[in-house]
């Protein structure tokens, strides 16, 4: 496997840089592990992510997915801020606990134009995935 | 076409109830329209809402449309808060303008167990979509 | 709306030239209307396509599907054969009859490199839809 | 792990009365690894695969990972031939080599109702795959 393009803190620095609304000081993501093509990101837990019946909102899990995806692209082909989700499906596997999400991404292919991945999401410490995805991000 | 389940008014005061998080004054939100399993949804633009390239990021739209098909799933099936999706499917068409976002959803079948719909997502003001979303919500 | 880059007739020989696994005399497959970007397909019923249930097999309809996105892709940009699939994701709505099914397909999207489109899958003389596609094909 | 539900003998033997139109002597499939909720299954390759550009076409490996999720299915809740997909996404990642086709079927969820699950499909002997697919099967 090579290096990556970019470390998690490089990504990090970017990241603050050109997106400072979605990453910033107490946005509650952290870049855990930052391989080529294959990273994970943490979500912490909030109040705000919570929907009825007491489970984290869909939309919490697909913000998150789309991010760990943004992450594995620039592990991959580097600083390309400007690349941009062209399709995402999400299935809904189990009702997620209140606490920390864990989002693994996963590139299954590094075209000149496309990247595709599947990104899993986990409850922290529970050991069946609550959320699957697979996205299609262009490069421009 | 049958009459809608529940109407705007009814919508909006169980959404403020039951998902104070989502919806609540000020939220940015609008039901613009409340037929029977065909919805219209008014996103307010916010500049929290765009991404590097100075567009609207991705999960402000995965976000509008999935609220827009629970809105449609309470005018079919009536107040169902516990409705969950299972799957989201979205292509990002186009760019959108830094403006306002309209949600069209409509239903294509009303199950006793399941809800099938797609999302048109516009530009307020422009004609061909920037994203369309298809979409299963599981009805309990 | 433009005018079709191909009328039937001529995307028809099109495929029976460079498709004939796919499209000749006797394939049970009819281009019933092209318009730009804008197409409907019969598949004629045939009993090998049924499957446990007594319900049309869903390979059948996928297949159906991407045809006549291929057919819609010719519609709007021209003989391209070597357009590919990148993407394509279908809900199964109804048990369809055994009869012929009717496929709608409607480009969202044209651009250079991709088409994305919608196809609505019917039963012959029935109005609720059997199964919802969305699809982008890449063109080269 | 749990033992399967059904070996595969058992799961061809089902396949063969249930479903004769797909599964018979000679029809080029073979169950080459049953566990519990996670197959393997093998397309042998024919001509009539192919698609212009010299690949094998994709309805032919939609075919394969619908029934591939088939046969996860049983795998894991025993015999179950009325379960239908009600959803399938596909993402065609490399052109396939002309040569057989190994899906490998694993089920992320195993519910009452529904079964969740994902194949990822090789060309014999080359390590990338060639397409990935997510799909949900309903349970009777």
């Amino acid at each position: 496997m090579p290096a990556p393009a970019m470390n998690a803190d490089e990504i990090a620095k970017l990241l603050h840089e050109v997106f400072p609304q979605a990453f910033y000081p107490g946005c509650g993501l952290t870049l855990e592990r930052v391989e080529y093509a294959n990273i994970r990101v943490r979500r912490h837990f909030h109040d705000d992510y919570i929907r009825p019946g007491g489970t984290i909102s869909g939309p919490t899990m697909m913000e998150l997915a789309d991010f760990a995806m943004y992450v594995a692209v620039f592990s991959a082909v580097g600083p390309q801020p400007l690349a941009v989700t062209t399709n995402l499906n999400i299935n809904f596997l189990r009702k997620p606990a209140q606490s920390d999400l864990i989002a693994d991404a996963r590139l299954m292919k590094v075209g000149k134009r496309l990247a595709v991945g599947e990104v899993t999401i986990y409850s922290e410490g529970l050991p069946d995935p609550v959320a699957h995805v697979t996205s299609t991000y262009s490069i421009p």
